[in-house]
């Protein structure tokens, strides 16, 4: 597969502390038919490391199912190296197009570890590897340097880097500077939603969006024009979703905002995350509510 | 048990990719002899996240059966809750005296989710609950509020707070603002070896000690007089060990210094982190060898 274009992260809804296989697939099966370019499962809207190796190892199988020709990405971090070995065996397995590895950390990572870690998996993975960058997540910063090193690891085929800045001048220098970092064979993939539109004006080849793996049309209005280099209606569609990218910054983090959109839209059943994550409260909830409506998504 | 005095937090040395048993009990026996109030198996020098259920279930097991009269703790922590509580029942299987409690993250926890986790887990477990706040690794920041609130929770008998102020009057005031927050029948332990002179000096009633899992003899001439109440003395003996604390902090954390520690030792093989976290270099390493042979620890 070629990393570019609109990347879906679906959610992996739990029911009863269990994953909710059928509304999983059915969120493939509905993503997968609006057209995105690929579908990343178990990505950290997808809860990786919440889950256990056969809960993942199933997650991954049922994606590949229900993505249809549609390739699947499949998320295989976790904190021991040899742990993530058995995930990338267990994607693998499963049919998956390309692995995406987060650099997971509970003991602080040196560049090192992180380079060690993408070496040890790009070797071990017969699939592409895409390196993913979310230091609110995993807690390690990348720098340009050490973009560069994991770029030139063998099979590594694109990075996920965290949201640019929204400034066009300032963005366009952040990916060039990024770009030149890790040359032109390695793609380079915006996540963070409220940044997606910045990031592609500036030259990012695609766009690892948590948004599209919930409500993939909306994705879509806006990937399609920011893709085919038509910035000003991108724009425009980004600035009519401003309330939504508000809520995420607002509510800690898009997982709660996603999960309640899910909730309320039908395609999970509440609660949908992991204990001791809750979802939003009354109110907070009745917010979201109201930016659908005002957004016309149903 | 009583949660005070001196609490040593042994490594659990990895040896290709399995716990390396037999150094590990070998620490337990050594720690036990050497006069220390409590052990803590699996803390975040012991690793815990990095293993699965059956290694830790077998290490707390290990740990309970060579620490002889010692209460042993052991740590439970997880990502999600129903993991934490299978955690929570292997510990009791194992026969350990309390559980210790981290409020893990990946997505960011609210203070809600945190307090809902130790609900949870104190009335699941038949054990006291040590609340485990120490987010240079959980990414999770207590604040009074929320110490008050955990403590409140039937089951919590102990709070282990990371490092406090180092002078005097500011420390006294940091531990009575979390001793007022905590009330009298929960104790407070002061984490972060570099502090823990300032922290036993102000109040608290417990030293969770990583250096105390590797060199019990080291920590207890330091915990004893200030447990005693002789400030001066500890403070003097705090001084003196200023090269070891300093290794702590300019190596990024203790886990890399402890672990080449115990390799100089030969208390474990060389190398005995998880990947992807690799030990010290050379030149570290020989640093971390001058200072020991600066303080005549061997």
């Amino acid at each position: 597969m070629t990393c570019t274009g609109l990347s879906a992260f679906p959610l992996t809804p739990i029911r009863e502390d269990s994953v909710d296989e059928r509304a999983f697939a059915a969120q493939v099966t509905r993503v997968a038919a609006a057209g995105v370019d690929s579908i990343a499962a178990l990505g950290s809207t997808g809860v990786y490391p919440y889950l256990s190796r056969a809960e993942r190892a199933r997650v991954a199988r049922v994606a590949v199912e229900h993505a249809g020709d549609v390739p699947v990405i499949v998320g295989v971090g976790a904190l021991r190296t040899s742990h993530v070995l058995g995930h990338v065996d267990d994607a693998t397995d499963a049919g998956a197009s390309a692995v995406l590895l987060p650099a997971m950390s509970y003991h602080p990572l040196t560049d090192d570890d992180v380079v060690g870690l993408v070496e040890t998996v790009a070797a071990h993975s017969p699939l592409p590897v895409i390196v993913y960058d979310n230091p609110g997540t995993t807690h390690v910063t990348f720098t340009p340097e050490l973009y560069a090193r994991v770029a030139r690891v063998p099979g590594v085929a694109s990075i996920k880097i965290p949201g640019v800045p929204t400034e066009p001048a300032a963005a366009r220098e952040h990916v060039a500077r990024i770009r030149g970092a890790v040359g032109e064979s390695v793609t380079i993939g915006v996540s963070g939603d409220p940044f997606a539109t910045a990031g592609l004006a500036a030259g990012c080849d695609a766009w690892y969006s948590v948004i599209a793996g919930t409500l993939p049309e909306v994705a879509l209005r806006l990937a399609r024009p920011a893709l085919a280099g038509n910035a000003a209606e991108a724009e425009a569609e980004n600035v009519r979703l401003a309330p939504l990218w508000r809520l995420f910054t607002e509510m800690g983090g898009s997982i709660r905002v996603i999960a309640t959109i899910a909730e309320l839209l039908g395609i999970a059943e509440q609660p949908c995350l992991p204990l001791p994550i809750r979802g939003l409260d009354g109110e907070q909830r009745r917010r979201v509510a109201a930016v659908l409506e005002a957004l016309q998504i149903s």
